[in-house]
């Protein structure tokens, strides 16, 4: 039985990452963490570099530092606050993972479970959600098929929802200021009722007019304005179940069947 | 527009976690590493405790190191991998991110973002299977709702699912051992090629026998078993579509009331 493992969302803006190896791999790592805004430093021969590791390299050139060769020493380690390695041989990598434990620095080597912090998982990205799926290294093909699923039943409104209500809990922080405390708690409980009270798709659908008024006529007033009220069209809340169709298709059916049975036993 | 963050599986087994602090947060914090198997230090006043907190020290004597008293000095990061702070005093838990920063330890210090090397999110556990749900930051309760709707649309079956699949990829890696090369990527083929061909509910039925056949009668030979030559009974195949209920309500009501239409009409 593997041992569960504690899922974080990593902060690597600024942070220095990094990646031994250019190839297939290394070009799907570099690319994750150059999305998290971070500072890299590649270390790969050129004639190891797959044709993605390059164009990310000629597309960040301010976000990557390249060197054209193998690693070579504790000196690559210098300054830097994550190593990942994806390279072909275990017992380089082996040594490159004792130097970063011993200067107590986070490191992931490609394929060698023992030899590594942190895993890597299946992830799903819309906008500002992030979705994390891990096995465990039980079955990377099944959290890739997980993955799937999760992303075919994700709303299409989650990343514009997930927006509209960073910009509202941002705006509410400016009429109501001040960490913890008193009114800290009110503005955590009134954004949870906001969130309980309004669906994914009606929040997609507010803009900035609607966000003035949830504060102005909501918030002010110790309540949650309706849709109506912040100026949704009533048209977006006019949702069929996902079983209205069948339902609909079935009653067609049987009906039309039975008028032609009935027809039928007329004819006879 | 907040950066994205790296979204990782950390492994904590056998390392240490300081938390300072002991209330409603903290309590959290605790459970989450302690099911990570990690070796805890947790400083706080004893009269600070949460109820949740106290008995998660009672329970896990081997794995708690208590502390009755405030945070101190430095020494208290002794030997430490990860400080997780959530006390109510913004200078106190400051001084030891800055402590913590300084020791080159990750650190996260509850609500207060701009001091945190990463972040919590909302979390789903089945078995192996570890989902995590972030918004970057800009709303745990829509990360919270999103949660409970991918919640309900996992099969049941899937963490059974994944069990069996690492079973299978164990067994298989004593038959066929090896470290990459040819013969790890063709390990890798196969079992791609098994989870595509299986579904999640077929693979949670297999039993050590259909593991044994799955890899002599399929691996030895190049290829994948359906679900009877494993020994699944067939009824487990035969599912109906999610849509035949309704499309069945709606026949019988289309055809009932068409028949009453038509009996109405001959009636009058």
């Amino acid at each position: 039985m593997p041992t569960t493992s504690l899922l974080l969302a990593w902060q690597l803006k600024g942070k220095r990452v990094l990646i031994v190896g250019g190839g297939d791999v290394a070009s799907g790592r570099l690319e994750s963490v150059l999305a998290a805004e971070a500072m890299v430093t590649l270390i790969s021969p050129r004639r190891g570099l797959h044709s993605k590791t390059l164009s990310l390299l000629q597309q960040n050139p301010d976000h990557v530092l390249y060197h054209d060769r193998d690693f070579s020493a504790v000196q690559d380690l210098e300054g830097v606050d994550m190593v990942l390695t994806a390279i072909d041989d275990p017992n380089v990598s082996r040594s490159i993972c004792n130097l970063a434990r011993e200067s107590r620095i986070p490191v992931n080597v490609a394929d060698i479970p023992h030899l590594c912090d942190f895993y890597f998982g299946s992830q799903i990205q819309r906008g500002n959600l992030q979705i994390l799926i891990s096995t465990n290294g039980q079955s990377p093909k099944l959290a890739n098929i997980i993955k799937k699923q999760i992303e075919s039943n994700l709303p299409e409104s989650v990343a514009k929802a997930i927006e509209n209500v960073g910009v509202l809990r941002a705006k509410l922080r400016e009429r109501a200021p001040g960490i913890g405390g008193e009114v800290g708690k009110k503005r955590m409980r009134w954004m949870i009722d906001v969130c309980n009270q309004w669906s994914l798709d009606d929040l997609a659908l507010l803009d900035d007019e609607g966000i003035e008024r949830m504060l102005d006529l909501g918030w002010e007033k110790g309540t949650v304005i309706s849709t109506s009220e912040a100026g949704i069209p009533s048209s977006s809340r006019l949702k069929l179940p996902e079983c209205a169709l069948p339902v609909v298709t079935g009653f067609l059916a049987g009906s039309l069947i039975t008028c032609l049975a009935v027809t039928a036993r007329q004819w006879r």
